[in-house]
């Protein structure tokens, strides 16, 4: 019989603790602290609940949590003692069927982990999906993690250990992620897709209108009609647009407009964009199922340009939407010399200014946009939490900058009497770092740094850099400009320095609607996790909706330190779940607001 | 009738002001100022307490001093006030004839200069050897110094200042250097010689045995039998050896060694080196023509290489006096695929390890070793001094080093999660300097610094960077290099990063000879000149001698900051002609003690 909280919140402390037995290997501990949490509202809750009982363990109790693991086992491992739940997972994982090679492999890299780190190597064999990884996959993981620095490793294990007992959990509780699990899988099956010279790598590249570009949007017609929309078209643009009509017709009638984009960026996660099409498409499937028509329409835009790859053309699909299409880029050219007109026509779609206008989308006929979208950065899953509520897209300006001193000779050139460009560079990018840590949502960053030219022995007499500076508002984000453009000339002052710097970007910062926000803050509640309210560091759709009408973003937890543009990216059907779950809440909140 | 200095000493303040006039322009306070330090010893004397007035003035009476000088004048501008040694100046200088389009380009990069300094260009017209600038060079230099930093350019313009009163000073004391210019012109008739390819640009390079190189030795066997050497040959490895007898044959009787290189880096200038072989030949020449043997021979050598810019062989020339000459490089092969044997073959050296161990010197047979070299450093320009006693050739250790930490996306990743390299090697940097100058004579650089790879929107995950240390002493450099690298590892400990540095190269220190250098010091002081004591930050053929002698160097002023390595190495005339009497008086020095 499956476990329920029912029983959980009730039994006494003993009988509790005996409920979460095997959860976490070896210690009983962490499920006796966690229950200090009881009621819980959820199984993310309870969850939640142990992750935080760990974090709020001292350093030396983690240690023995980690070291009470097994080591993983290749096939002449099985005398090691591991409990019944380790064997079943590394059994899962194929780890029993492995090569003498792979063996001796993971034998020398487990050997090398272990004096580098005082634990075994912890990894939650059965992976994001829950179906278990490949064995590359684990090797490939164990030789990565390797590189680590201790305590990023040291908290990347205990990540693992929640993973793994968040799968023993699901098992427990017979509460498998199946619409997680089905979103995940569609997410693989797209990624099937991929531009010639990437696909034959392994990699994920879909970039505007290619051969890849075009089968994605065909496979997320498919499934927009498999899931139950009532219209499913591809615009003028290339978008994928589904309609799910409201429970009744006529001139009240509004939409919820929603969605990501299915394009990437080069080598690519699968989720980046992808997610926030799929999360709403599964819950129009549940809605269909159920025969259930809101007070309102959704509409679903699986939008076909975001990232830039192919053509300068950043936010082409949900630009389009508002009005915001450049006549100039159906003229421009790919790296292959095809301008984006003849993309377009070989992609079947009109190609003229006049069909691209039609798709500006009246105001006033939108309750809102929302869109759902992997975090891309490591705060989620540094914080055991797998959802995070945007509070603003954040504003961005970038510069391109040069410092120039004096070239000298290293030897000869007293330390007093240098004009080292570098030094200069140097002071200015641990202002930065202070002056954006000082707001606390802010971000500075100098991605690009070099001495054009330079040797050991000569004094830098140029250096140049970029500056990419960030605020969730933009009288945050301009203050922080002109501390960084203020500091950078007294550092030039104070050291006979010159500089110029050339913005080459600036964008508004996108704050989401309180209103909406607040609607993703009570799904997130309604599913018994705390509310963590974040700022996008990243650009997102939801920037170019913002222009015409109130949005709001959810984000998704990624793994791998919320690694993105990068095969590394990555979600589990956990997590896509709750997003789901919390999405279907934002509905029936409209629904009940109407 | 020309000025000497004993009436100026005798006269009274008004007098003697009277006696400077027109010195300096329009400003009698300088005058008046320097006559508090009466006696004067020397016209060397008398020059330096003048620019240390201007440099004891406030920055208003600088500026007054600057604004005192004519603008430089074109053809058509003779109506300005120009003072009659002014307009003598500007005449010689060849600016009464430039042409329209010349004459054009003055007036623009006049008006900018003054517009950004606030005081017209000041240029000592008649250059360093005193007979006048091409007009081409004088235009080059006004656009140069127009990208000058404000401060820098106002010393540079007052040293200018400086530089044109030495030349009135010499007009009116009837004291032309003619020593310094003798040497002058000689130097200048070495580097007609370049090697192909740098020749048909106007550029000096002179690399190991090429023909240039071997025209260059020619013409110093010539010019040292012309000074009336005894003995001149060329060596086994190339270098010139010249040898001035003593008064006395005998066992008992040793030789002063002394001398530099002849060879050069790419566009390189023409004093490195060549300075200190014929200032000891100008002190031969002028013992000859007395007809003035002293108690011990004198044995100057100019060496074939010390560069290592063909062959991979720095100090092959000196090296080989020491019996430091690796086998291995006789094969070693230059850009063309000539090895060394086959240069030594073609240049009609015997090419063979027998006849180079020939060349080893037994030390007992010698004093000591001295070297004259240019300062290749800004600091006796900046101090006004003409000469400097080096105390230590600094010793030097070189790391190429990588920090890395975790690349990630500059937009989404919060300042408090970041494992930013370069930020680490940011904080690195200033420590260096910090750290460096708490020693005074300490010198640290990062020469090479970049993040490969980098992109505006992602954190740097790598940074590369080059450490160059260098210290007077060997202890000392040792603590530099612990002090930086426990830094290094304790920013990355805090920051989370990783590091790796290679050292590349060491070499230890070599200090002066406390005797040896106190000659030099009292050769310096009996020309009237203030001692300046300081560590050479670059190598010199000394370094190799100090394995088997004692060895102290001394240095000439360089104009233009210093610079080296670079066509705009210079020196003055008046400054090569002390460096004779210094090294003259060293002679007499020995020749008193024997």
């Amino acid at each position: 019989m499956p476990l329920t909280l029912d029983p959980l919140n009730a039994a006494g402390e003993t009988e509790a603790a005996r409920l979460l037995e095997g959860v976490y290997e070896h210690s009983p501990w962490i499920a006796q602290a966690a229950l200090a949490q009881r009621p819980f509202r959820s199984l993310a809750h309870l969850k939640h609940a142990l992750a935080q009982a760990v974090q709020a363990a001292d350093g030396e109790q983690q240690l023995a949590l980690l070291r009470a693991h097994p080591e993983l086992a290749g096939k002449a491992m099985v005398s090691r003692t591991l409990t019944a739940e380790s064997t079943h997972e590394q059994g899962k994982a194929g780890l029993a069927d492995c090569t003498p090679a792979e063996f001796e492999t993971i034998q020398r890299l487990n050997a090398e982990y272990r004096a580098k780190f005082g634990f075994p190597f912890i990894l939650a064999v059965r992976g994001p999906r829950g179906t278990g990884l490949a064995r590359t996959e684990i090797i490939d993981t164990l030789a990565r993690r390797l590189a680590n620095p201790a305590d990023f490793e040291k908290a990347e294990a205990l990540r693992n250990v929640h993973r793994i007992a968040e799968i023993r959990l699901d098992d427990k509780f017979d509460a498998a992620p199946v619409q997680g699990e089905r979103v995940w899988d569609q997410l693989e099956r797209l990624a099937q897709f991929s531009d010639p010279g990437f696909k034959e790598q392994g990699q994920l590249t879909v970039t505007y209108l290619t051969d890849a570009h075009r089968s994605v949007a065909a496979l997320v017609v498919q499934d927009m009609q498999e899931a139950g929309f009532d219209d499913v078209h591809v615009d003028a643009v290339g978008n994928v647009v589904g309609l799910y009509r409201a429970s009744a017709d006529g001139a009240g009638v509004r939409r919820l407009l929603t969605g990501s984009h299915y394009d990437t960026v080069r080598n690519a996660g699968r989720y980046d964009g992808r997610l926030g099409i799929y999360v709403p498409i599964a819950c129009v499937r549940e809605l269909a199922r159920e025969q259930r028509r809101l007070p309102y329409a959704i509409e679903v835009v699986a939008f076909a340009e975001e990232e830039g790859q192919r053509y300068k053309a950043t936010f082409l699909g949900s630009g389009s939407l508002i009005g915001d299409f450049d006549p100039a880029w159906l003229d421009q050219r790919d790296a292959d010399g095809t301008s984006m007109r003849e993309a377009m026509q070989r992609a079947g779609l009109p190609a003229t200014l006049e069909a691209i206008a039609g798709l500006r989308r009246d105001p006033a006929a939108y309750l809102g946009f929302v869109e759902v979208h992997i975090e891309q950065g490591p705060v989620l899953n540094e914080m055991n939490l797998p959802l995070g509520v945007v509070t603003s897209i954040n504003g961005g300006v970038r510069y391109l900058c040069e410092v120039t001193g004096m070239a000298s000779h290293a030897g000869t050139t007293p330390m007093d009497r240098r004009r080292d460009a570098a030094v200069g560079v140097a002071e200015l990018a641990l202002y930065v770092e202070r002056r954006a840590a000082r707001d606390g949502d802010s971000v500075g960053t100098i991605g690009i740094l070099t001495v054009p030219g330079g040797s050991t022995n000569v004094i830098p007499g140029r250096c140049q850099f970029t500056l990419d500076l960030r605020a969730p508002n933009d009288p945050q984000r301009d203050a922080l400009v002109d501390d960084v453009l203020a500091e950078l000339q007294a550092i030039c002052d104070r050291r006979g320095l010159r500089f110029t710097c050339e913005r080459t970007m600036r964008a508004a910062a996108a704050p989401s609607h309180p209103q909406w926000q607040a609607r993703w803050e009570r799904a997130v509640q309604a599913l018994g996790l705390p509310v963590h309210r974040m700022p996008s560091g990243a650009g997102h759709d939801a920037m170019k909706l913002h222009e015409v009408m109130p949005q709001a973003m959810l984000f998704v937890r990624g793994q791998n330190a919320g690694i993105s543009h990068n095969p590394l990216e990555s979600t589990t059907a956990d997590d896509i779940e709750l997003a789901v779950r919390a999405y279907r809440h934002l509905l029936e909140q409209l629904a009940s607001e109407a």
